[in-house]
């Protein structure tokens, strides 16, 4: 055990100049903990040449990252380059193809190759670890697969990613619209070279994605996740929200229905007094829930320079000690194929709509909600100007089935105006 | 990999019960998470003749703790009888010299000979995990030891005695005062034996002190915890607070300071919108900053059958995938000594006093912090009844010992009508 782990890194942006920044100034506090040096062999990046402010000069370069992954001079490949396809998926293979454990940041990568590529891992007799792939600098991975391993888990949520937080609640804050906070996000370099990754919900789906395989032992299914972005959230439906004690929150929720599993992706009301509704800005929480511990919350920065290079660090760090653990914390050939449900499990619903002044526009509607089982917790109309009422509803509990039902009943009649907002409250 | 993790648990109260229901109910789920089957093999308790709600006929019964730990039967012995002196001691220390790993959820043994147990252990090549010994459910030495181990941790600090806090937040909501909020604690069942334990501050800091020694890479050192109880904290002190934006809690922090470390345990102020001031009832909360990750907030259940039994497990299943630690997170005899700060870091601190009414009264305390080099945020002097006058302070950022040197000055004035209360306010 006091032979050095021997690294090779391929991607050096943000991420990647962490990684190295942390290696060389904690070297020995490193050592301390693991019993082993860490040493940096090679790195890999586009431009050799750019200045990225940490000295690379004692690591060999290498141009193709696979060439890297390859080298029989690292034991670790730490794949920093992210994309689901391409060179960060060939030299992860060529990686575990050689004999290397791999550690990486990439959520994309694991949410749709997450299953071959343990499979293959496993079948060598090495770990792909990755907990910097979801939530930064939040040990999740690590508290789901190994903290709470005594648990079955039922259920799995949280807000992941921070620019659609940071744009919800700059909403709220300022009272300005989606796409005035949209352009800011971007000036602010918040966005992803493709942002409908991060408003789309794209991004956080990958990260739910992986989050229920751990959680319910089954393969990593992207293609199931049911997605919303945070596009059509309006600064009025914030308002009416907070009026009504709920903050909206893009919220990933993974969750075992009777009919199978459960992941959506979608802007949510959750109570404003709840950790969730009182998350503010780019910070990430994940909620997990199990039969033993009840309920865990773990908040903390979901992006950034040092506390990304922090998680990856950590399974830097337990490589080195010698911990390996399945990938998705039991063997890749025992999971479960995901079979989505059909239909998602019951909520309380927040509707908002706009009536026309007709007479009796609010009993047929009393009528289409009850007719299709969906009882009303609270009502509120809004005195109207001109020719259409605002009314606000809270339903209890109901199936998505039910609400879709009253909602189509509704679009036929002659006294909604617009089409109505329905979002799911979720319950904490 | 494929031979069973065989078990000897010694205590069966409410964390023995919910081990042993665990492993029961869980048996398969375990299997596949850890590759391995793990078996309970022997029991040991004080009567083996209760009705424990849970079949325990399969498994031998010892009646010596001791004699258990001996077993060569056994690869972990599960402590979980508390106490820090006696059976759970020797036990520990026969299981260690009999080459078995030890999980176990007792704090006080680890607050007090944590340093001589990791010592022996490591010399013998095993194990000590005790998940279960700080915050309950919460995997807060997994995250501190493993998945931050990449950073030089900066503070940490947390809210680790739900009895303490349930007292604090009742008393606030319904407005009684500690003496009838600490006996509906003690009727619900929510004190230790010797409530010194919960109210005094012991139970806290003997979490504080195992915390810190992960952190900083030192002795874990109780009698280094500066420690203060919440038996003084007045329904009075709680309202103000409040009236200013903050809550009092029994906060632990741990923090390195050019002149050592410092460990304490003390009513605090604490921002009322912060995830610490929002915290309710017996839940736990756990802060981590690092020099990387820069703040983690890891909230949960504190205690409870479930819970404490969850953490447990997670240690088991480490054991039964072969991951192996030092115990405080470095081997044990690296770790340096913790030698205590003789003076705390700067803060700013609320005062709350009686003046009499007399002229220059405020003038000659405002003159008082003046020359102690204490500068006033904020102060408030409420319309007064009588003969006194309350008077409420914050002050800004202030060394404890320019602090001190004002409380003695204002203690020899006329003026002052009763000693005057002084918290610290822990910025976040």
């Amino acid at each position: 055990m006091t032979n050095a782990l021997r690294l090779g890194i391929a991607g050096l942006g943000t991420v990647g100049v962490g990684v190295v920044r942390i290696l060389r100034k904690q070297a020995k506090l490193l050592e301390a903990r693991t019993g082993r040096r860490i040493e940096i062999i090679a790195v890999s990046a586009r431009d050799a040449d750019k200045d990225r402010g940490v000295t690379l000069s004692g690591y060999d370069w290498e141009t193709d990252p696979v060439a890297l992954a390859r080298r029989d001079d690292i034991d670790v490949f730490v794949e920093l380059m992210g994309g689901s396809e391409g060179a960060a998926k060939a030299a992860t293979e060529a990686a575990l193809s050689t004999g290397k454990h791999v550690v990486t940041a990439n959520k994309a990568l694991l949410a749709l190759h997450g299953q071959a590529l343990a499979e293959q891992a496993e079948a060598a007799g090495l770990s792909i670890r990755y907990e910097a792939a979801v939530a930064g600098g939040i040990p999740v991975i690590k508290s789901l697969a190994e903290g709470l391993a005594g648990n079955e888990i039922t259920r799995v949520m949280g807000v992941m990613n921070g620019t659609c937080n940071y744009i919800l609640t700059r909403m709220e804050a300022t009272g300005q619209g989606y796409n005035a906070l949209f352009e800011e996000a971007d000036k602010l370099g918040f966005l992803e070279a493709d942002p409908n990754l991060d408003v789309g919900g794209i991004d956080a789906s990958h990260k739910l994605a992986i989050l229920a395989s751990i959680a319910f032992g089954t393969k990593v299914n992207f293609a199931g996740v049911e997605i919303e972005g945070i596009q059509r959230v309006t600064l009025e439906d914030i308002r009416q929200a907070a009026d009504m004690g709920y903050r909206i929150k893009l919220l990933g929720v993974a969750q075992r229905s009777p009919r199978g599993l459960v992941q959506r992706m979608q802007p949510c009301l959750v109570p404003a007094n709840s950790p969730l509704g009182q998350l503010e800005g780019g910070t990430n929480m994940v909620v997990i829930e199990g039969d033993a511990v009840e309920q865990i919350v773990l908040r903390g920065p979901g992006a950034g320079e040092g506390p990304t290079a922090s998680a990856v660090l950590g399974d830097i760090c337990d490589l080195a000690r010698g911990c390996r653990m399945p990938v998705f914390g039991q063997p890749a050939v025992t999971l479960a194929d995901a079979t989505p449900a059909q239909t998602g499990l019951p909520a309380p619903y927040y509707l908002r709509m706009s009536l026309l002044d007709k007479p009796g526009a609010l009993a047929k509607i009393a009528a289409i909600l009850g007719e299709a089982g969906v009882s009303i917790d609270r009502m509120r109309q809004y005195s109207h100007s001109e020719t259409t009422a605002p009314v606000l509803i809270v339903t209890h509990k109901t199936t998505p089935a039910a609400l879709e039902h009253a909602l189509e009943a509704m679009a036929v009649t002659d006294v909604v105006a617009s089409e109505p907002v329905a979002l799911r409250i979720e319950q904490i």
